[in-house]
């Protein structure tokens, strides 16, 4: 004997989540149930109103319930401006730094192609209707520094050199804070190639 | 900005599952919405009809969406026999040693004042309803080896002592595959005093 057919389904289910094993969605599923009845509800109709509504943003592709989201709606921000990142979480970050005014594009992933993720699933012809419309005068690439986003933003550069926008990648170099003796090689080769003048 | 309202509330809503702070409950959305539509909507099904629908075995607390579980209406299983536990996964781990043919009850948690949790959060009028049916011999007491545990097992033993029931506790002891020089003073005081003749 397990549980009843119908805890069991839940646990089951709860194991669809990022880094939730049997043990994690047996205790969800238990917590839940024991003291947690109300949060439980919440979740249920919360869950089912975001798989429901939540869309993408028409021209960025952030994830919204309104047509445009709050940035691609906005007046005061540059839209001559674009940057490119890969996930929604990426927007957050650059937004922290107030440091960028324009837009954003987000891919929703990296080119993967043994993960069958090619241009099509990263939104490229969007991006190209983008781009199209001549309204973008610089795109900054703001992939991941990883062999994929790399891998991304080459491909992006390319794309956009027919329309004669100003391609550029975010800086890679040394992080503040940092010591010297224990970045790796890589990124300390970038440091020193993308030397500024002080 | 941060995401849309809709992405917000749920966010928040994942953080009530235990082990999940703000970062994971982030990713569990995310990760949702990007690839994994149809498990979300499966989830918020599951969730509803298991918070709506499981309700507690009548006869021994377990959740359960019957009125009695499958231990409590099985014809096969030794009434007069009672093993008290705490919590329903105890069920599982008792049931996989395939030595106990009897049924149980559970607790569904231990005594805690100090979290407000006395006896009547535990079902205790519901076991002592059980003992005066009159149909128990023994109650093997399984709550866990912790001092709350402890505590509730000696609060159930005076409980149960009017009604002329043999009350046992399950053996504390040395792990079978440990190593002497290993376990903490308590058990070994334990193992010493409960020493069996071979």
């Amino acid at each position: 004997m397990r549980f009843s057919p119908l805890l069991e389904q839940l646990i089951e289910a709860f194991r669809c989540l990022p880094g939730v094993g049997p043990k994690s969605a047996q205790r969800m599923a238990l917590q839940l149930l024991t003291r947690g009845r109300e949060n439980g509800k919440r979740l249920a109709q919360c869950l089912h109103e975001a798989m429901q509504h939540i869309k993408h943003c028409e021209s960025c592709r952030i994830f919204s319930e309104s047509t445009l989201c709050e940035i691609c709606a906005s007046q005061h921000r540059d839209a001559s401006l674009l940057c490119i990142v890969e996930n929604p979480i990426d927007v957050t970050a650059i937004e922290q730094t107030s440091s960028f005014r324009g837009k954003y594009f987000i891919l929703l992933g990296h080119l993967s192609p043994l993960d069958g993720i090619g241009p099509e699933e990263i939104g490229i012809a969007q991006l190209k209707q983008r781009f199209e419309q001549k309204e973008i005068k610089e795109i900054i690439i703001a992939t991941n520094p990883t062999v994929e986003g790399e891998a991304t933003a080459h491909y992006i550069a390319q794309l956009a050199k027919p329309f004669v926008i100003k391609v550029t990648r975010i800086a890679r170099g040394v992080s503040l804070g940092s010591e010297l003796e224990y970045i790796d090689p890589n990124t300390l080769a970038h440091a020193l190639v993308g030397r500024e003048v002080i």
